[in-house]
């Protein structure tokens, strides 16, 4: 047996639910730059669709033009984006919430990123005209179920507003990481929505449908909205964007480790703009030093990844914080925006280690 | 696609760290009795060890009356013992002490059960004949590597008071559920140390060595010893049997139920006697409610799965706690006794869900 065999360490999901799927990548343990499609996170509102033969037909209609049923294999053959692309859940961090909030508990890996292939969704439109009645453009997925705090069921549906969707970069996907989406992250195709939180990127996408007024289905109007308030819907905003952010992979929370030079690093992501700046503190956010960003230009809807190395020359306790700036100005807050669904955290990451 | 294939949906180990490898059971989703090979928690002090071609040899020296070296091939032939064996790390559950602790953040899943075939270790030291010098029993592992608070290079080693060794069910096992122990869990020999904390147990075993006075290894003078103060050794004790304990696997901390009939099961244990009765709480701990428990009494070294029917018909928060007792009359504790290494959590179990 050889202890320097690679394969003897793997690291795996983390399951947070089975059925629905909800697993984290092990975000932790990757140093990928592109998540190998057994580390993408899956985040699951049902059970996975039955996926009948008409899943490879794809209708747009409403208030277009020209109604139109796009063929998957037609689809193949279109004008295509090929863009790499961070898909992270809003309920990403969940779990580090004070005071704690239902729902999934989401530690750090509800996020990836791979390289998307598809048609961008405004070449569609094109195709079909939209009619200047449009307000919203309505996304339908294969997967539906029942849910807790509504009698019936429902499908998974989301919309975007009209001048989003044109955005030029938005994809029908077919393709992940150069081979068919895979089954579990919405083959045969995908809606995928750069900078947004990923429950705009619609897995197994069974219509589009532009409206002449706001979508109200249960994940546009009650979930995937900010509340800030526990008893009162007061201030309800909807979840957009993606927030600026940054995780520390390594080292672990809680580590003991020997005095010494330790490569601190991790990942920072930002849903508009690009990250421009990442810093770390040691002594509780007084003092902040730069981190080294490893970022490449021409794929501006990725991550950063960053490193820092650290001379632990004393034994103690230290508390580490990462903190994210990027170009818009945005900086990462020293407490996320509580909200009742516990979305869109953002604090400034810290963990503790012990040098002895 | 059929969405009730099975294999859709299956849990995964999760990973506390690479390399060393340690990873948790998916407790919180596994029913099985005995915990599949795949889903056994790894919890390793150093990276895997090279197994030179002497790993089949067994040598018993020290304080006996005839040194002897055991072939692998003729403990295969010798009388056996086959018994279902709970393993659990002493470390399981650190992530739950306030104040926190530094060390492994194992949440539920450093915990397991197997059965292990193996020549009772008092077989052996009854055919090398022990001397009425002998003190304890030292047993040391392939595996070995560096330590951040000493310097030089440590194997893996640890003792066993002798009368504590000559207990009958204690095992030099060489099968783990009816094949070969798989290579991450000891192979080709591993001692199986019944009711201790799995730290007893030590795998890749390479030497066996009785002696007469007491060992003072790292791992058996520093580690696995319980500090109840952080900047004092006063009142230091070793860690030894598993205490009394018990982990709700369904539902899961913050879940959100639809009103209606829920199931509540989880397992329960001890390291001394057998468990006799799993209270649930509804109230904060004011009034206590049977759980069914599904034992065999066969099996006395496994832990007891147990369910509960909870109709719940009033939406709201609710906290639910279990509470293990045991025939010696141990009774888990509403807080577990902070200790500096974090061992032997046991505090009642506590969750919290919402019903909507």
């Amino acid at each position: 047996m050889d202890n320097k065999n690679k394969d003897l360490y793997k690291p795996f999901l983390q399951t947070r639910r089975l059925a629905p799927e909800n697993q984290e990548s092990p975000i932790h343990f990757l140093r990928q730059w592109i998540t190998p499609d057994q580390y993408h996170y899956r985040r699951n509102h049902f059970l996975y669709p039955y996926l009948p033969q008409e899943a490879f037909f794809l209708p747009i209609a409403g208030e277009v033009e020209r109604p139109t049923v796009f063929r998957y294999q037609d689809l193949l053959s279109m004008p295509f984006k090929t863009s790499a692309i961070l898909l992270e859940c809003s309920g990403n961090k969940r779990s580090y919430f004070r005071p704690r909030v239902y729902g999934e508990q989401w530690q750090d890996g509800a996020i990836s990123q791979g390289v998307w292939k598809g048609v961008p969704l405004c070449h569609l439109l094109a195709l079909t005209g939209v009619k200047t009645t449009a307000v919203e453009v309505v996304f339908e997925g294969y997967d539906y179920g029942p849910r807790t705090d509504l009698e019936g069921v429902f499908s998974f549906t989301r919309s975007l507003p009209i001048n989003v969707a044109i955005h030029p970069d938005i994809l029908v996907a077919y393709k992940y990481n150069g081979s068919a989406i895979p089954f579990k992250h919405g083959y045969p195709l995908r809606l995928i929505v750069l900078q947004w939180y990923a429950m705009a990127s619609v897995k197994w996408l069974k219509t589009i449908t532009v409206i002449n007024h706001p979508f109200q289905g249960p994940f546009q109007s009650i979930d995937y909205n900010y509340y800030p308030y526990k008893d009162s819907d007061i201030g309800k905003r909807p979840v957009t964007t993606i927030n600026i952010n940054s995780t520390i992979q390594q080292p672990l929370e809680y580590t003991v480790l020997g005095t010494g030079v330790h490569q601190i690093e991790g990942i920072a992501y930002t849903g508009q703009g690009v990250i421009t700046q990442v810093e770390l503190s040691f002594n509780g956010g007084k003092d902040w030093e730069q981190a080294t960003l490893q970022q490449d230009p021409s794929q501006p809807y990725t991550w950063t990844h960053w490193t820092y190395t650290w001379h632990a020359s004393q034994k103690g306790e230290y508390t580490i914080m990462s903190r994210a700036k990027d170009c818009t100005g945005r900086i990462q807050p020293e407490e996320a925006e509580w909200n009742r669904k516990g979305y869109g955290y953002n604090a400034v990451a810290t963990i503790k280690v012990k040098v002895e």
